[in-house]
């Protein structure tokens, strides 16, 4: 067993978060995770409340939390409420300044875990109060931005160690298993926050064809762009990109993102193919480390994995 | 001591090799990282005979070895033999097809390291028979491209292990410290080649206030970009890119390449500030590492600091 100071305050056994990725990472997949000792998070994402209703109530008893993209939150606040009344493990926020939200969560009694890609946003965490940053390294799948998983990780850890020594630091970005959570921990991390991983795992709610897609790709073949925002209309702010598997759709509009803003009549095709999985023109949300991904076992299987083969590493597996 | 692969292959006391940058990298340095028992790497780079010469006359007697951007060693071949001749203890070929150089390098029986940046060069280099792969991710400074340490390192390892397992593998990109080496060690790699903390070492052939403007940043402010090569006129293949600190020069044409690239008549300036040591026009050429770093200590100190750090993290010092 790997304690660590997140696994100290949250009661869990293995210091392994999922990520609370919008639309795939449901209920079962969460309860999944904290039933491994892990803690998982639903996917509050783009703000639908009978969706975040719905993933609650799937996870039943379970201790979970919930994520939610910041920008978008700002723009149906009542959403937090309506989560905080489940009660959940912890209320997890990225991509935009926590600020507003902070007192809500933290009146609830609810630890929140604030999501970081640059110093200036762990400093804005950690004034917001934060429990727990996540330093997110580029190599992430979904949204995120162009730091190394290797250096913020360190870097942040320097900031906090000077600035909040009191807050845990996890590491996200690029890690799908043991070797990443070793690495993690000897970064300065006190665990990780897993995306790609669980979102290949058979609990994600992702169409079976864009799954299989993400798993045979390798890590060479992620692509970092705006382009899936573009073809859903979404307003990501700078310096938010997403990161996923390139295929046909990505090939055509790499070169002329430009071009494809022109083209709001795509909208419609592009959704569809992401409803009816078609890898095509919808592309694996997945980040670098699907290279690393091979199957697609249960949750609990790839926390007690990623436990065990970190284990084994920092207690001197790692020689070869 | 941390015993590894390459440490047993090269005699080494720390599994730590110095970059080989090109006009930073020097005897003195080379020397100096060969003496604290780590490898030692002079930086070939662009090619010049006699800077070349002489840093070998500089490393004196140390074993050190001698690094190439292979598509400029391409266009004077004549270099390779030169350098064969000093009896280096490794030759190093980083940015482009190892292959026509191979042969020769392996009659020599010198030890050939190759530096890869994607999995396709990964198995170019064993099909050349190299004897280390460097796996450098993108957080690197200076050139290299795009994909994240965290992944590529394990995604290689996963590589070698099923097609060239006796192959060593170092990880690169973002590497300056302790922690850096042993989370390296448990993504799979025999040990690390680190740039940016040597760069800003006492021995680094670096104009003294383009050094200072580097230690002062934090990896936040690179940015990997075309710019210097284009203020150059170095035509760099893609896939790659040139990470540096932002300056003066950067944000101005950090939105513009291609006007940059209709301004020859700034070449001459560039080349200027860049020996004179004027940071605001030529940039520190160093990774997101530098938010580690903020001293300029001998580089045989490094060697020693990052070993017993490392050390002391893999046998247990990363609990918190």
């Amino acid at each position: 067993m790997i304690e660590t100071r997140l696994t100290r305050a949250f009661g869990l056994e293995n210091p392994i978060v999922s990520a609370p990725m919008a639309l795939a990472a449901g209920g079962a997949l969460a309860s999944a995770v904290s039933g491994a000792g892990g803690l998982g998070l639903i996917g509050g994402g783009y703000g639908d409340a009978g969706w975040i209703d719905t993933a609650f109530r799937d996870a039943g008893n379970a201790r979970v939390g919930c994520g939610f993209i910041t920008w978008k939150l700002a723009e149906k606040p009542e959403l937090l409420n309506r989560v905080l009344e489940h009660d959940p493990a912890a209320l997890f926020l990225s991509f935009g300044d926590p600020a507003p939200f902070a007192a809500e969560i933290a009146a609830a009694g609810v630890p929140l875990i604030c999501q970081v890609q640059t110093l200036d946003h762990a400093r804005q965490a950690v004034a917001a109060g934060a429990r727990v940053v996540v330093a997110q390294g580029g190599e992430a799948g979904g949204h995120g931005a162009t730091r190394g998983t290797m250096t913020l990780v360190p870097e942040v850890a320097d900031v906090l160690a000077r600035e909040a020594p009191e807050v845990i630091l996890l590491a996200a970005g690029g890690i799908a298993d043991g070797r990443g959570l070793a690495a993690a921990l000897m970064l300065g991390a006190d665990g990780v926050l897993v995306g790609t991983r669980f979102w290949a795992c058979r609990e994600a709610l992702v169409p079976e064809a864009i799954r299989e897609a993400g798993v045979a790709a390798t890590g060479d073949q992620t692509l970092r762009s705006s382009l899936p925002d573009i073809a859903r209309g979404l307003d990501w702010p700078a310096p938010f990109t997403i990161r996923t598997v390139r295929n046909a759709f990505t090939q055509a509009w790499e070169g002329d993102p430009d071009g494809l803003r022109q083209r709001p009549d795509l909208h419609a095709a592009y959704a569809k193919a992401a409803a009816q999985g078609n890898a095509e023109i919808a592309p694996p949300i997945a980040g670098e480390a699907v290279g690393l991904i091979q199957d697609t076992p249960g949750a609990a299987e790839i926390v007690t994995r990623m436990a065990r083969e970190a284990e084994e590493l920092i207690t001197g597996g790692w020689r070869r």
